[in-house]
């Protein structure tokens, strides 16, 4: 599944990208004057392979929600139980993601991809638990090989599932405690920084904490042998060692979307480190993306610029679930709406200024 | 009409401010992760009196149409009558306004306030027409004084209107060829700022009108004796000095939006500058706006700092209309959204984090 996914991602297209900004100049507005989101535009008909680009709904947020073994080295203030405590919020409406996406008017599914719980069946809940969380990545990897394949085929099928359903922008939630540690050890390993200049205080940490997170990292890096020089190659084996399986569903989920053609909105640090392994893997994904936010996480800034992608929100959430895609949506929607909507110079009966 | 409407509006109520506070510490999320989204909705409960603050909504956009004498001074590159052209445009659904007015569910009103030309009839067009145009501000006072105070009368009534056909929430909009020039001269005056530093290049000009520009700009300050230490007593005589029809308008339309507790979103530059006058005449007005975004134009930042707000969208649009209020809404929508749905800690059973 996932070898086919990558072979039918393509890149953006680019005569839709050369229409799309044709057809910008073409609207009444002076050129470029609605800044980003004439970028954000075009990038999408370079995705869709077509100017205007599809209107980017309905939209579909999957909250992969998992638990991390490195929870035990004391990276986070937050009792282990608040994943599962979460799920049932997301499941009840409760959650902040909750009250943006009926904001947005946009779907919940939540993944259960590795709560090391047993959770009641719900409605809205999708069981794909890989496993009860990952390992201790401080004492190796954090998953085997098989399991990062499953997690990952967890996040293509959750993404085809959505678009059968009718989904034209898939946003990624995600909710683990502990795993904005999982995040800093991949964008370290995917871009070559060193751990203290990636890793950030999460949900909100004390001084000694932050010292034993990076702390915490770096050993991670090293246990794994991911401290040196990177190798494309090793993608999956690094993802395994270092990451959540949120991270590896949501890679698939990135993988998944790219695949169809459909854009995906990218919440905080953990689908900024999603979308770096997703673009190792499979460099076009990163076309198919959009950075809905950037966090007050140091290391999503530099996953963000790694992959050259500009956020459309940036309020300091540091929250994750996905509401900083959710709140990036109606903007996407509205550079799109304006690509269908607006008049022509022409059309309009509007002078154009003087050159 | 305007002394009872500034006699009207209260300032941030201390104990709405204090309850929103606590509220918010109470939900599911980590304290201050939903970074500057907390702090609006605090704003809003200060403003309405009340926490949660109400929803804004019904929103509605007043688009405030006029020309400026200055134009003749050679500031900008696009023919006057593209004025007359956009308000048609607007009113036939064709501009970005009404795409992103679409997209966030807004209502769309124009008013005429002072285009140099007579308009058709139309539905959605309100006429209230103060005279064609402002007189060359480099010539001396753009406005009567009786004309500043018929202009800020009509932002005022149209505000009342729309409120008391249910909107709950304001956003500015405007259009003026020219009107980024008047901006700058307010903004420079209103806050002391040399017009070099708050003069922009509005929606395109090359350097040489750009010099022109800075030049009209420090003309019309010193024909009209504003060049020096500005007393606040002086607000409504610089406002008809070097303003535009738009901006007395929107002043008044801040001022009755405050006075009627119903929160107003600013738009751009002009409507920053629009919103310095209103604090300069009523100080409390400034806590019933909320800063929708940051233009490309100087003077705006300076504005908004001037006034202590934060804008909420950053993407560099300079495209006028109430493009970047609308843009700013669903956001605003959401934060107040958090703290009517989201679930507390004791309600949903999920555990806080250790201190």
């Amino acid at each position: 599944m996932l070898a086919e996914t990558i072979a039918a991602i393509r890149s953006a297209d680019p005569q839709a990208v050369a229409d799309a900004r044709a057809h910008q100049d073409r609207l009444t507005k002076p050129r470029g004057s609605l800044g980003v989101l004439e970028e954000i535009a075009v990038r999408l008909a370079g995705a869709a392979g077509v100017s205007p680009p599809p209107m980017p709904g309905p939209a579909a947020l999957a909250i992969f929600a998992a638990d991390h073994g490195v929870y035990a080295r004391g990276v986070s203030p937050w009792p282990q139980e608040v994943t599962v405590q979460m799920v049932a919020n997301f499941l009840a409406g409760g959650a902040v993601a909750n009250a943006f996406a009926a904001q947005a008017g946009v779907s919940v599914t939540v993944v259960d991809v590795g709560v090391a719980a047993d959770l009641p069946g719900a409605p809205g809940l999708v069981d794909r638990k890989v496993a009860y969380g990952t390992a201790d990545m401080t004492q190796g990897p954090a998953m085997t090989a098989d399991q990062v394949l499953q997690a990952l085929e967890v996040g293509v099928s959750v993404a085809r599932e959505l678009v059968a359903k009718g989904a034209r922008c898939l946003i990624t939630g995600d909710m683990g405690i502990a795993n904005t540690t999982a995040s800093a050890a991949l964008v370290s390993v995917f871009t070559g920084k060193d751990p203290a200049e990636v890793t950030g205080r999460g949900t909100g940490i004390d001084d000694e904490t932050y010292g034993r997170k990076i702390g915490v990292v770096r050993e991670a890096l090293r246990v794994n042998a991911l401290s040196g020089a990177f190798e494309p190659g090793e993608a999956l084996r690094a993802l395994a060692a270092v990451g959540g399986f949120e991270h590896a569903a949501i890679t698939g989920f990135i993988l998944g979307g790219a695949a169809a053609r459909v854009p995906v909105v990218l919440d905080g640090v953990i689908a900024g480190a999603a979308a770096l392994v997703a673009a190792a893997l499979a460099p076009a994904s990163a076309d198919h993306c959009v950075a809905g936010h950037r966090s007050a996480e140091p290391g999503h800034a530099t996953a963000l610029a790694h992959l050259g992608l500009r956020p459309l929100v940036d309020l300091e959430l540091r929250l994750g679930e996905g509401t900083g895609g959710l709140l990036a949506y109606p903007t996407l929607c509205a550079a799109v709406r304006v690509m269908h909507e607006v008049a022509t110079f022409d059309s309009a009966g509007v002078t154009e200024k003087s050159v």
